[in-house]
């Protein structure tokens, strides 16, 4: 049986992977490490990106931690007492260029004494300005890894994406979603090993797609009237990362690392009243596509 | 005994009030009205400027909505179904030149068919830089309003203050605090037009107290350093409104209208992983003073 060990190990291992292909794309921009500890057992390493060529900033964070687990879990699962453990790598990438996607990952494995073990995990491109074509590559990508595994798991994962990377208070997708899985542990004939693997086909991906992007869109001419709209977009972000995303509010709730958490906001956002982009425009084009259950691989 | 018409008619007219006396203070700026709709019944009036003299941005808003009270209170309160009707002005500013502290004040009068009802609001002050001076006399002008009408009420609702704007996973409060009360009711000597002859005195002292700020350091110097700091600061005032504010929470929840509720977010924002200004500087000093149960007015 796969060990929390190894899990740890390989996803150590993927963090350093992911950033050094991510220098490469970026070309002069260099990820600092900045190593922490949890006051309740364990730790992790930021490795923090600032003003890169492509990447203007962004983290890629390990961690593992252990101790108690924590009340909310316990309650929401109905189980007694008992100690936890917990690693994962998560990353998000804010570019320069507009036309480069905002991107985030995240690969997770969680087990508690009591024998109880989950993965969970996903992806997700949040593009300034939707590019179909973009979006139908990244769906692409992502249906041939879920594939590789169970033909159920992409329209499953789809769907748990659109529905969770949703700002309701907007009523519009955070981006064209992406993958989303949580919870996923042995049942039927898939044992832990099978779902690792297919987390550890999901966090391997993630740096040759988004490099795609990088190389693809990092070129591509804007001006300050797109620049205005990105730093919009970024302030939808920040809305779903501070009011709807769980992660976000299980760990400063429960006293996680508060600058490893809030790595994921934006060097820059903007709020403006009742923004509203004129009809017709890519901006205006952009909100139309921020719908959910839309079939980017055959639009 | 106060009726919901008269509040509400008195709320109506303090938003005037106070645009007129901040627009006078601005110079330039100008509050345009947005009127809106409830679906569920009432509606309100935001009034929002942008790009004054002295104000970058902020809104007054006012509304008077009614319908079925929402489920969240209901099961709160362990009450039978009732209607509710709620009213109230809400006014976040942010200023351009770093040294004019960001504002907030609401005031807001709830009731139910049931019978019940309650006054709540606040008001509270977020200097970019903490003057000692500045918080001397906002705490002071807060103290002599509160001693009008009970001398526990500055005590007590300054010490909410503290305790509501604080910013858990940063540990530090969102600025030099200020009032808050909530639920305030009939009891004891107290009859509802005391409580609410209080509420108006709040409403009444927060034009002439902002415009004394915006007058006495609009034209202090700043430079470019000093815009950074302001924006990491108005990053922090976005993660209280988004991930702590109470009504936001229950605004966006409860389907509120979403613009008029983040018309409190500022226009131009930033975050810095790990961002430690220098020892000594006044950035540093800032961070010090954000600190709760600190007696502004006998430091």
């Amino acid at each position: 049986m796969v060990t929390k060990e190894e899990i740890t190990e390989w996803f150590k291992n993927l963090q350093s992977d992911i950033c050094t292909t991510l220098e490469e794309a970026d070309g002069s921009g260099q990820f600092i490490p900045d190593i922490w500890e949890r006051p309740g057992g364990g730790g992790g390493t930021s490795r923090v990106i600032n003003n890169g060529s492509v990447i203007e900033k962004g983290g890629v964070n390990f961690s593992a931690v252990h101790g108690e687990t924590p009340a909310k879990i316990l309650t929401a699962l109905n189980l007694e007492a008992s100690d936890f453990y917990a690693t994962g790598v998560s990353i998000v990438l804010h570019p320069h260029n507009p036309f480069v996607p905002i991107i985030h990952m995240n690969v997770r494995y969680f087990e508690m004494s009591n024998g109880i073990y989950w993965f969970g995990g996903g992806i997700d491109l949040t593009p300034h300005y939707v590019d179909q074509d973009d979006a139908q590559y990244f769906h692409t990508t992502l249906k041939e890894i879920c594939d590789r595994f169970d033909s159920s798991y992409y329209p499953n994962y789809k769907k748990w994406a659109d529905d969770y990377f949703y700002i309701k208070h907007r009523q519009e997708t955070r981006g064209v979603g992406g993958i989303f899985f949580d919870r996923l542990t042995a049942q039927k004939e898939k044992q832990k090993s099978d779902i690792f693997a297919f987390v550890q086909a999901v966090g391997q991906a993630f740096a040759p797609t988004y490099a795609y992007f990088m190389n693809k869109n990092k070129d591509l001419h804007f001006d300050n009237q797109h620049k205005q709209w990105q730093y919009l977009r970024r302030g939808r972000y920040v809305e779903f990362n501070l009011v709807l995303d769980k992660g976000t509010k299980f760990g400063l709730d429960t006293n996680g690392r508060t600058e490893s958490i809030l790595m994921s906001l934006p060097p820059f956002a903007t709020w403006q009243y009742n923004h509203t982009p004129p009809p017709d425009s890519l901006e205006a084009k952009t909100l139309v596509s921020l719908k959910k259950d839309i079939n980017w691989i055959n639009l």
